[in-house]
C-alpha cells in the first residue's frame, strides 16, 4: 500500500490535473474521470486515517447482473446453446487475456480501445477484445483446421459506455464459427439457419436477415469507378444507410471522401437493391457489375446460398441488400446482419457507433452480425496456411436488454431460485424436524428450503414462499408428526391435504413437473 | 502501434536488462520472464517487418480449454450448480475488475499478487483476486442484508504457476454463501452439508471434511501462553501440520516465530486432537480450555453445529479437527476444509502453497473450503454496518484435474458434442435431399449434423460418426427416396433399418434417449 506522503502528493498532482483540464474546456468526459481518479485517491487516503471513506461502485461501464439478470441470462443463454448443440458444435475456452501482440493490427483504428495490463513483470498483456482473434490464434497454435463451435465469453473495450441502452465496457459475445475447407455456402447457410432458429425461438418479434458478400460491394466500387484505396472507407460510408438517408451519406462520399457526384450516384443505384436469389441472377446478367470477375464470384456464391437456404426453410426472413456493408476488415466473403422489425427506442448515435464498433460488434438495431473471414488465421500461422472460416456473433448483451424490459412490463414474477417446497412449521420447538424432513427431501433430489430460525412463524414462512415463488410449502405439527403424514400447502390456491411421509417426496414431484 | 526506432531502443533496453540478471544470477524464472519479454518485443519488430514472427502461446499461467476439457468442465459444473438449486441459491455475477481500492486491504501479502491494469486514464483497476469480496462488495453496495447466492466465475492471481498440479494463474472459483442474521449454526451445518452432496455426487473417492473455529484456536493459543500479538503467525504454522510432521512444526515454533517450548508442547497436545461431538463436550470440561470465553463459545457452537450435522446424515465424513488453521485473516468462527482420502501424486510444495494460497484458496490436497467471516460486509459499508456470512468454496479446478486424469484412464470416450444423428448418403448428387432431412430434423428439435460436401464417401461418413460418438446415421439413397423411407444405422452394432420418413423423428427419440 503506498505511504500517507505518497498518496498526498499523488492527490496534489491529479488536483492539478483536473484544475488544469476545467481551465482548458476539456469534455465533461475527461473532465469526470480524472475527478474519478481524485477521488478514488482521496478514499485511500482516508481508507488509511481508519475513516472507512469507501468509493462504493463498479468499474466505469461495467455492471453486477443481479439474480433476476441472471436468471434471464441463464434462459436466453439454454436457448442459444440448445440451438448451437442442435447443430453440432463443440466449445471451447480460452484466457481473458491474451499476449498483447496477439490482438496487435487485428482491429484497426479501435486497437485503442483495448485494455491493457499494467507491466508487473513478465509478458505484456491486453484483456480480449473479442472472440475472433483468440478463436484464430487457437486454430493457428494447435493446427486444427476444422472445427465447428461456439464460445460465449466476456470481452473488454474501453469504449464509451451507454449503459441504458446496452453497452459496456464489459459483455457477452456469444459466437458460433465453422472452421474448415468445404464445399461453398454450405456451412455459411448455416449460419444464417441458426440465426433464424434463435432469434424465432427467443420470440422476439419479427426480424429480417441482410445478406451481402465482401466480394460484391468491392466489385460493385471498382465498377462504379470508386478508386482501390477508397473501398474501405467508402464501405464505412455505406454502412451508415441503415441510419441516414441516402442523400447524407452521399454527401459524405463527396464532399468527405473526394467521390465525384456521378460515381456516387452510380453507387446509389446498386445501394438500393434488394431481393432474394432473382437479384443476383439478374446482377449476373448486369453490363457493368458482370465486367467484375469478383463480383461474379459473389453473385454466383449468392445465388447458391439462396438455393441452400430455400432447403433450409428460412429464405422468408432472408433477404440479399447491396447496401449492407459491416465494419470488420477481416470479412473475405459473405456478410450478414439480423435487424429486428419491431420499434424499439431510437439509440441517439455517438462516433464509435458510427463506426460499427458496438458492443457485440454489430450495428446498432442488429442482434447478430457476421460473415466469413478466410484470412484471419493465416495471420497467426507462421507458414501462413489458411484456414477458411465462416460465423455469427449473436448480440446478446441487446437481446438481454429487451428480454429484461419485457419481464418488467409482463405480469409474470421472475423466479430467481427453483425451490420446489419450504419446510415449514406452525409450532415452536420443530426446528430439528424441520432439518429432518429438509434432509430427507434434498436426499431424494428435492429442491427444498427451511428457514433458518428456530422457530420462524408461519407467517413469515408463507411470504417467504409468495416473495420467491416457491409453490408448495411442507408443514409439520405435533398432529402431524403423530398421524405420520405432512400438510401440504398450495401456496397460490391455499389449498391443503395430508400426504403420507412415505408419499411426500412423489406428491411433489408430480405437482411439480 | 509503436514505430520500429522506438522498438529496436527497447529491445536494446530489454536485451541489458535480461544480461544485467543473468550476470547477478538473478532466479531461472525471473530471468524467463525478461526473456519472454524480449522475445515479444523482438516478435512485434519481426511482424512490422512483414515477417510474421509471432510467439503463439498463451499467457504465463494460463490455458485454453478444449472441447473434451470443456465436456468434463460442463459435466462437473451440471452437479455442483444443481446442488447449489437444490439448496434455493440464487446467482449474481459482478465485473471481472474492480476498483483497485476495493481490493486494498483485504489479502494481506498475497495483495502483491494480484493483477492491475495499466492506467490508460479513468480508475485504477485490478482484476478479481477472489468471489469473496466482490461479493461482499456487491452487499454493501446494494444494501443487502440477506441472500442465499453462488458464484462461479474466474479470478487472477499472478502467482507461481504448477499448471501440472493444475495451479493457473486464471482459475475457476466457485463459491456458495449465505449471508444473514440467522439463529447459530443453522447455515453452517448446510454449507458442509453441501459440501458433502457435491464431493459424494463427483464420485471422487472417499473424503474427510475437517473443521474448526477461530475461536477455539484463538482461546487455544491463549490459555497455552501464546503473546496475543502471534495468534496469526503461530496459527499459520499450525496450518501446515497437514503436510509436516508435528516435531518440524514445533522446531518452527521455537526457532523462527520465537515460542517456548513448553507453550509449543501445549499446543502439540490440544492440536492432535479430533473428534467429533464428544470431543466438544470433552473439551468445555477442559479444565484450561474452559477459562477462554472465546474458546467455549466456539466449543458449544460446535456441539450444535454436530446435532445439526446429525439430522443432515454427513457426520460420518466430518471431524473435529484442531489442527485445522486455514489461512485467511477474514474468518471469525468455523472453519472447514475438506480432503480426499485417494492418494494423489504428492506435490512438491512451494513458498506460496505453504502459505495455503493455492489455486482454490484452499491448501493443498483439499478440494473444498470456507468459514464464518461476519466482518467482511462491515469494511465496505460507511458505516460499519454488519452482514453475518458463511460460505464454501469449491476447488474447482483441481477437481477439474481429477476428472480429466479419470477420463483419460477410463475406456469410455468423452464425447465433445450431443449430436443424435448423421444425415448421410451412399450415392452421389444427393446434398439437397441431405439438406432438405436435416432441416427436418433440426425443426423438430434433433440435434443432427450433416458433411459440407457435395458428395462425401459414405465411409467418412461413418468414420465422422466414430470419431465424434454419434450414435446414428440416417442413410438417403435413390431407392430410399422413391420408398419414402430412411435407412437408420446404429453405429455401434451396424444394424440397418427401413423407417418411414414420418416416423423417423419419433424413433431417433426413442433410441437416444
Amino acid at each position: 500500500m503506498a505511504d500517507k506522503a505518497q498518496l498526498q502528493e499523488a492527490i496534489k498532482t491529479q488536483g492539478e490535473v483536473v484544475r488544469k483540464l476545467k481551465s482548458e474546456k476539456a469534455s465533461k468526459e475527461q473532465i469526470d474521470e480524472e475527478v474519478a481518479k481524485l477521488l478514488q485517491l482521496k478514499a485511500q487516503l482516508g481508507g488509511d486515517e481508519g475513516k472507512h471513506v469507501f468509493v462504493l461502485k463498479t468499474a466505469k461501464g461495467t455492471r453486477d447482473y443481479n439474480p433476476k439478470q441472471m436468471a434471464i441470462r441463464e434462459k436466453v443463454f439454454n436457448i442459444i446453446i440448445s440451438c448451437f448443440k442442435r447443430h453440432g458444435a463443440e466449445t471451447i475456452d480460452t484466457p481473458v487475456f491474451e499476449l498483447k501482440e496477439t490482438l496487435t493490427g487485428k482491429y484497426g483504428e479501435d486497437s485503442k480501445l483495448i485494455y491493457d495490463l499494467k507491466d508487473q513483470g513478465g509478458e505484456l498483456l491486453s484483456l480480449r477484445y473479442d472472440l475472433t482473434v483468440p478463436f484464430a490464434r487457437y486454430l493457428a497454435m494447435n493446427k486444427i483446421t476444422n472445427i465447428k463451435r461456439y464460445h460465449i465469453a466476456k470481452v473488454y473495450r474501453r469504449d464509451n459506455p451507454a449503459m441504458t441502452r446496452g453497452r459496456y465496457r464489459e459483455f457477452y459475445q456469444c459466437d458460433f464459427d465453422i472452421a474448415g475447407q468445404y464445399d461453398a455456402m454450405i456451412p455459411d447457410a448455416e449460419c444464417l439457419k441458426i440465426v433464424y432458429e434463435i432469434l424465432s425461438e427467443l420470440d422476439l418479434g419479427d426480424f429480417r436477415i441482410k445478406v451481402n458478400d465482401r466480394r460484391i460491394l468491392d466489385g460493385m466500387f471498382a465498377v462504379c469507378g470508386v478508386p482501390d484505396e477508397k473501398f474501405r472507407t467508402i464501405c464505412s460510408t455505406v454502412d451508415k444507410l441503415d441510419k441516414m438517408a441516402w442523400e447524407d451519406v452521399k454527401k459524405e462520399m463527396v464532399n468527405e471522401k473526394g467521390l465525384s457526384e456521378e460515381v456516387a450516384d452510380r453507387i446509389g443505384e446498386y445501394v438500393s437493391m434488394q431481393g432474394g436469389k432473382d437479384l443476383a441472377e439478374r446482377l449476373l446478367q448486369d453490363s457493368k457489375l458482370s465486367q467484375s470477375k469478383q463480383a461474379c464470384a459473389g453473385l454466383t456464391d449468392m445465388k447458391q446460398l439462396f438455393s441452400y437456404l430455400e432447403l433450409f426453410q428460412v429464405t422468408d426472413k432472408v433477404v440479399f441488400d447491396l447496401s449492407l456493408a459491416r465494419g470488420l476488415d477481416y470479412y473475405t466473403g459473405v456478410i450478414y446482419e439480423a435487424v429486428l422489425s419491431q420499434t424499439v427506442p431510437a439509440p441517439v448515435s455517438t462516433p464509435a457507433e458510427q463506426n460499427g464498433a458496438d458492443e457485440a460488434g454489430v450495428s446498432v438495431g442488429s442482434v447478430a452480425g457476421g460473415g466469413r473471414y478466410d484470412g484471419l488465421v493465416g495471420m497467426f500461422d507462421p507458414k501462413g496456411r489458411k484456414v477458411p472460416c465462416v460465423g455469427v456473433s449473436i448480440g446478446i448483451e441487446r437481446i438481454f436488454s429487451i428480454m429484461e424490459q419485457k419481464a418488467e412490463t409482463s405480469s409474470e414474477k421472475v423466479r430467481t431460485t427453483e425451490t420446489q417446497v419450504l419446510v415449514a412449521s406452525a409450532q415452536k420447538n420443530l426446528l430439528e424436524e424441520r432439518l429432518r424432513l429438509t434432509t430427507e427431501l434434498w436426499n431424494a433430489g428435492i429442491k427444498a428450503e427451511v428457514l433458518y430460525k428456530k422457530n420462524p412463524k408461519l407467517l413469515s414462512q408463507l411470504q417467504h414462499c409468495e416473495e420467491t415463488g416457491i409453490p408448495l410449502v411442507a408443514i409439520l405439527g405435533e398432529q402431524e408428526l403423530k398421524d405420520g403424514v405432512v400438510k401440504l400447502r398450495n401456496v397460490a390456491s391455499r389449498e391443503e391435504v395430508d400426504v403420507p411421509r412415505a408419499d411426500l417426496v412423489d406428491e411433489i414431484k408430480k405437482r411439480t413437473l
